[in-house]
């Protein structure tokens, strides 16, 4: 069972859904010899070494958190540094399966679910089987699935292998305002979807509806005179809105409840979700099919026919966006964009209107 | 169990929902004297005389069937010659039940259960205890639930009873073309989003979906062009279509999975539906709360957790309309619009933008 998107049963006594936010925080970090041993910190958590090829991350096109470290992977060019390999949508309770791998095996590991990796790091590992997890190749262990982290360190600590060009998505003087966005965001949109949709009881569902549009409409507001969450480019704020915000039309206002209104009929949100899907890193990482197949069929609690909407119809997603009247660019003076998506991590299902 | 909104089970072998179809067929006609018994005639069915007093409404707020008797008995002043009787919007499968009213008995007829009246009509009725039902009130039997022509008898058949400047909403040299776009509607749209909702497979939902939305596009390119379904004012065609479209947003699009777009993001559709809405019999019969409340609670095959959606926002709704571009009136000259809703008949949970 994955703690980020169990059931509704997963609920405070009141009804209100609580995530279970215990991971294994070991880090992978700048300044060790590479081929060295995982050394331990003063808080019983391990530092690996940053190390080309050591590592895969495990994702799953359908998870929101998970969605975050492929973009920021694809932005800052680690590509062929770390590998990427991709649980299909649908799971049972034990845990995210390589079904869409020949053999149902993910070919760099052999792995068949991904529980196996976590119970070779500890042996029946009692807690969330989470997407993302960055796995060490050859041990096939779960190195961490500290999600927040992982991002950052991608940013912070693999910094000599970054692709020329590659952005800065945490530049140090906006950090403390990054990581209070960052820390809202989760609260209140990213899990506040959740919230919502997992609330165990009316007034719990009620409570979360309302505290879910109060941020939303704070966003709406926020975004007509700011074209990004923080400063002048796009940062990590804005990666860590975009998994939540792509995926809330086609399944959070209806699946979750979320229903006041699409992200479609909010022109500002609407409109800097447009930008960002069309920048490399954001829409072509996005499987609009997996995600749906994701929730509606995984939680059959909330949908037991497991029927999967045909839609919304996403394609003004990608029609021109308005943010061009806010000024400034997406990325510093200096950055390039990333190339074309490597070959065979392309989306399995593209939308036509996805130019990948 | 009440076959229009019973659930998934309800379907053909392939997984298509299919309604079961059969009334009591009985009518209420003119030409009858006032007290007498119903006469037998050649199909088996009664005919009944109209008469003030006699007959009750038996509706519920939810149900889009019963919706249009009601709006079509006030558009035409009915509301003092055949009371109404509302059901509250949950029942279980045994059938609607009166529980808005003093000790859950409908205040007329000291009926608990609509399907009381069913029995007492047919002991041990087997079919679907559906509204709207016409209950003789001496009775308390049901004399016709054959929810297409009561709208119909209402026009054609208690004209005597009509207030001064009752539109006419079925006039005789279009009641050809009415009945043509009636049934389609029935088939493409009113049942055509339940088809959508109560599918038993994914093959019959997406059928049904994409039929569906071909319906619903073919509206929306009419309606831009023509302001009412049929001739130049309102008829009992557009009386057929608002209870869906105005179910739509808050209840369809999600629990049904019709979810290509709102009715809100479709500019004819939603102006036409805004245009309806404003005027006496649309509006002012319509209550989203019981409506949701029914579809969301009622339906626990489709959501189990019974949570009923806070939104969506239905304020728009009540936003001027565009539809006056396109000429003509609602009304033809010599008809005057209903007055206020009779007391007691208001709807219990009026929406802040809703003016009664």
């Amino acid at each position: 069972m994955s703690d980020w998107d169990s059931d509704a049963k997963n609920a405070s006594p009141d009804g209100e859904f609580v995530r279970d936010t215990s991971y294994i925080e070991d880090r992978i970090v700048a300044g060790l010899p590479a081929g060295s041993a995982p050394e331990q910190q003063g808080d019983q958590t391990f530092h690996w070494p940053v190390e080309e090829g050591r590592y895969r991350l495990m994702a799953a096109r359908a998870c929101p958190w998970a969605h975050r470290t492929v973009i920021t992977r694809r932005l800052l060019g680690l590509e062929n540094v770390i590998s990427l390999g991709l649980a299909g949508p649908t799971h049972d309770w034990r845990s995210w399966v390589f079904d869409l791998d020949p053999k149902e095996k993910d070919p760099a590991t052999g792995l068949h679910r991904l529980r196996e990796a976590y119970d070779n790091r500890f042996p029946d590992y009692p807690k969330g089987i989470t997407v993302p997890a960055i796995v060490e190749v050859e041990s096939r262990k779960v190195v961490t699935n500290n999600f927040p982290q992982i991002p950052i360190d991608f940013q912070t600590q693999w910094a000599e292998f970054h692709r020329e060009g590659a952005p800065d998505l945490y530049p140090e003087e906006l950090r403390g305002k990054i990581d209070k966005m960052g820390a809202w965001l989760f609260k209140e949109v990213n899990n506040g979807v959740y919230r919502a949709g997992f609330a165990g009881s009316q007034e719990a569902y009620e409570s979360a509806y309302h505290r879910l549009w109060d941020a939303l409409d704070w966003l709406e507001d926020y975004l007509g005179t700011h074209r990004y969450l923080v400063g002048e480019h796009v940062t990590l704020a804005d990666v860590y809105l975009f998994p939540t915000l792509v995926r809330f039309d086609p399944v959070y206002v209806g699946h979750f409840k979320a229903s006041r209104n699409r992200i479609a009929q909010m022109p500002n949100l609407w409109n800097y979700l447009k930008e960002l899907f069309a920048l490399p890193g954001f829409g072509d990482t996005t499987d609009f099919r997996e995600i749906k197949e994701h929730y509606y069929y995984t939680h059959s609690d909330v949908n037991p026919t497991r029927i999967v909407p045909v839609g919304p119809d996403m394609s003004p997603i990608a029609e021109p966006h308005d943010r061009d009247r806010l000024g400034g660019s997406p990325f510093a003076e200096g950055t390039t964009l990333p190339g074309p998506v490597p070959a065979g991590e392309e989306v399995k299902n593209p939308e036509p209107f996805q130019e990948l």
